[in-house]
């Protein structure tokens, strides 16, 4: 099969044996997968990354064994495949297994690829109302929903996103069902733009403009940092109140330098979040609880795989996506 | 009378007239004071700080109009003075109002100097059982317990210290009555051993042993971090469990670098934590929860105030007192 490959932060699109089936995985073919910006920091050397990257997608299970009712669906999966032993497996949460391997991140073959492999149990089957465009979101929304599954947002705290980046608009869309009169904070006309067409209030800042706090909107009960910047941090901490949650949503592998008696003497609460729960994502997708298809800067064929990550790593891009069902040169 | 001042990052005693009692403020007659690692940085130039320090003392009323009953009396303080109109003041937590002054601090005199005055509505009378330099510690054991007023810590929660500094040591202490098998982790072994003689566990960090996490103790679900060092949340990560917390003590003005991804992708929560409740620190004291005498490294007469910060000042040396009672030169 064809399948891109990160090796010395190059991307190259090469041929490849099928990936074995191993005991309660499932054979998926990919239909479309979705460049995030983790997937850009792989290709400039984050975690050492050599591999099939690629954690963002839909798929058709062809071949399994323990779940055979399963095949000719379409299918969307938690990334994280726990050990199964330790006591966070055994309580059900794979996303913090200490021997994990992460599908497209670490251990385990991507989607960017015209097959790969998957447990079954880290399946969810997708609703037939949806489309390939609209369920490749699955992964990243239920990252952004994470935060309501952290933390108790009350229709009458003061929330913000804090960057109009691929996940912050997400964020905005998806949290705005828990906070109505949420604000999205950022910094490109267009995506703002963007989101108050759905209905989200929003804040422009102006260029040149970093630290706005006393010109700006605010202070908030909860703030979502999702600038993608490793000093992103500095500036949550202009816009939430004392006693004021942080949530951070940015995985720079970049150093953060902050100024931590900020946080002490305010007493305010940084928690970090990460992956979420795929099925809440998808009853939000198929529910019509936010519009994902504006979000969508581009749908490009396998063969043009390098002008799609090329776009999706140009500054304000929306999310780009590769139709994996394309044909292949 | 007689003052310390801070002046262009030095100390000097000075004349000075007794200063002047505000409607609602009680003219307080220090008798002994407590010098805190905070003191020790605003002699550094922290906060550009120019003024009487001291936030940690033991005092007896000398005159008070609104609360005359309190004459005579021995008093501790809450030193965060609010404004009294704020919504943080209406609900009756001067400590985040925006415009407070801080006694010792910010704005407001402190307790190096003979007198000084403070808000009736910050004092707590200190009862009859404690000594003055058990009552010294209220102010510091209440920033110690605030821990607990914003964490709920239950008894199965695996609960570290990191730092044996005099406020690790002392959040050791204060928390063990929530957390029996609670660790305290230093540095140094006397620091420890005096722990230790109060029945609390504790884990040496070997000297340049750095980050021990895979043979030193943990992972926590609660980690106090209390190095008193910028860099004291790099290895507080090191301890602690995926979705664990860490409370942040230090208040170093030095600004921190961090490795933002390690806290969103094991989802930590990071809380700042500051100023606590002096009535529940009077209560410890009274209660004998702890016993604060032996964290006792010196009380000095007020002469030897140089001698006293040198000293307060030395890697590893316990709390040093100034006795504000003795004979002024």
């Amino acid at each position: 099969m064809k399948s891109l490959q990160i090796k010395d932060k190059t991307l190259t699109l090469i041929q490849r044996s099928i990936p074995d089936r191993q005991e309660g995985e499932a054979l998926i073919r990919v239909l479309m997968a979705g460049i995030c910006q983790t997937d850009l920091e792989l290709l400039q050397g984050y975690q050492s990354f050599a591999g099939v990257p690629g954690h963002e997608f839909v798929g058709r299970v062809e071949e399994s064994s323990d779940r055979p009712e399963f095949v000719g669906q379409r299918v969307v999966a938690d990334i994280n495949v726990g050990c199964g032993l330790c006591s966070w497996c055994l309580q059900g949460d794979q996303r913090h297994c200490p021997q994990r391997s992460v599908i497209g991140l670490r251990g385990h073959s991507g989607a960017f690829a015209e097959y790969l492999t998957a447990p079954t149990g880290n399946l969810h089957l997708v609703p037939e109302g949806l489309s390939d465009r609209e369920a490749v979101f699955a992964e990243p929304l239920a990252a952004a929903l994470e935060i309501s599954q952290q933390i108790h947002i009350k229709s009458t705290d003061r929330v913000a996103v804090l960057g109009d980046g691929k996940l912050g608009l997400l964020t905005a869309l998806a949290l705005r069902v828990f906070s109505p009169h949420l604000v999205l904070i950022g910094k490109h006309p267009r995506k703002l733009e963007l989101a108050a067409a759905q209905g989200i209030s929003t804040h422009l800042i102006e260029s040149g403009q970093n630290t706005i706090a006393k010109a700006g909107p605010g202070p908030f009960d909860i703030l979502v940092e999702a600038t993608g910047n490793p000093q992103g941090i500095d500036s949550a901490l202009d816009y939430v109140r004392p006693e004021g949650t942080i949530a951070i949503k940015t995985t720079s592998h970049a150093r953060t330098e902050l100024d931590l008696a900020r946080i002490t003497v305010n007493e305010i609460n940084m928690l970090g979040s990460r992956c979420g729960d795929l099925d809440l994502a998808l009853s939000f997708l198929e529910r019509k609880h936010l519009d994902v298809l504006p979000l969508i800067e581009a749908i490009y064929p396998y063969a043009d795989f390098q002008e799609a990550f090329d776009l999706a790593g140009t500054k304000g891009s929306k999310k780009v996506l590769i139709d994996l069902q394309s044909s292949i040169p």
